[in-house]
């Protein structure tokens, strides 16, 4: 299903879903503007992982993650199911590649939460000489001074992780470079637009519009 | 200079500019998308290409063509000072390198109006495994019936005009896979809505955002 981004009577075109992945460091508002993308694009979809960790109390199977054993999660990465996957102390993170293409083929968009390590094994599937399905993009913050305040302000961790984060952020940072896309977070609501444009932009791309090639058949084949 | 996209707190991030191309049929539109871009935005310029042909009593030296010898053109030429050229009726057209590459270095964007072949020759010079300075787009009319009414409504050209403008509607569409992205103008609000999309998504390139450079080295560089 397509949003409608203008007037109805706009002609549909059949599309190729794309994977959108937004990398940045913590505290620095990818959080929140996935929120909003999935929010105004009702075919933009957040990726569900796959974790071998022990389900919080607060968490859903299926919403969170999907909580699976250690044994499921080897013979999903060995049988090449996997798109990306990672380990993060001790416990196991990755995302199935099915549901990835399936998306892709019925036209959905799928918004990965990942980091730079993850985005390259993406890349290594989803970029190739035969396809490019994926678009990333890196928010930066405005300073390392506004990443702690916000983290602060979010009052979600003790002084030690807020530390940690920080110095994790560094490292997140210094692979900017591998990314498609580069923003500044001094403005959520600015930052929104753009990672919006960014979107909407990369649903134009030439090789997605597949419903294109049945249009311009028409083109050409008419009498004039 | 860059446009002010949003509240004017926003960092002032430094870029390089892009070649943008529209490319389409006669009556497709693009004229009219052209006008408003360059409307809305400062710092997108109209090329102003370079014609041996003579110069219409309507028309203003510098504004519409520079108006120059055959002698000219071909020093131009043979010089490799020349972007891209093509011959129409016997005449030269054509776009000189200098005040593009000028353009891109400080931050302005070029408006390119040129077919398929001046595209193709843009991708030689501008897109090469060092640079990528340029982003095309194909313009498609949603019908014939209705790329021939807009002709007819325009009232511009004799009945044989339109007639030769169809079937050459024909020649630039075959074409249409050469470009980077493809937009259907059924609805010129909606249309001019994708184009600013795809100049805004593509300022946004982590390649041509040169100012982020300095902005990473701070945030790596402070003290945590």
């Amino acid at each position: 299903m397509s949003d409608q981004q203008a007037a109805p009577t706009r002609l549909n075109i059949r599309r190729r879903g794309l994977v959108l992945i937004l990398a940045s460091p913590s505290g620095a508002g990818k959080s929140t503007i996935s929120r909003q993308l999935v929010q105004e694009f009702p075919s933009v979809k957040l990726s569900v992982s796959v974790t071998t960790r022990q389900r919080r109390p607060s968490e859903i199977d299926g919403k969170h993650y999907h909580f699976i054993s250690k044994d499921r999660f080897t013979r999903l990465r060995d049988g090449g199911e996997l798109l990306e996957y990672a380990e993060v102390h001790g416990n196991n993170y990755a995302t199935p590649l099915e549901p990835v293409e399936a998306a892709l083929d019925r036209g959905d968009d799928m918004l990965f939460d990942i980091d730079w390590q993850g985005t390259m094994q993406v890349y290594e599937k989803l970029r190739t000489p035969e396809r490019n399905d994926v678009a990333s993009i890196f928010i930066l913050p405005p300073s390392m001074a506004e990443l702690r305040s916000r983290l602060e302000r979010r009052a979600e961790d003790k002084p030690e992780v807020i530390a940690r984060r920080l110095v994790n952020a560094r490292t997140e940072i210094a692979q900017w470079e591998k990314f498609d896309y580069v923003i500044v977070n001094d403005d959520l609501d600015g930052a929104y637009q753009e990672v919006r444009s960014i979107l909407l932009a990369e649903r134009l791309k030439r090789a997605r519009r597949v419903g294109l090639n049945p249009l311009v058949d028409d083109l050409l084949g008419t009498t004039l």
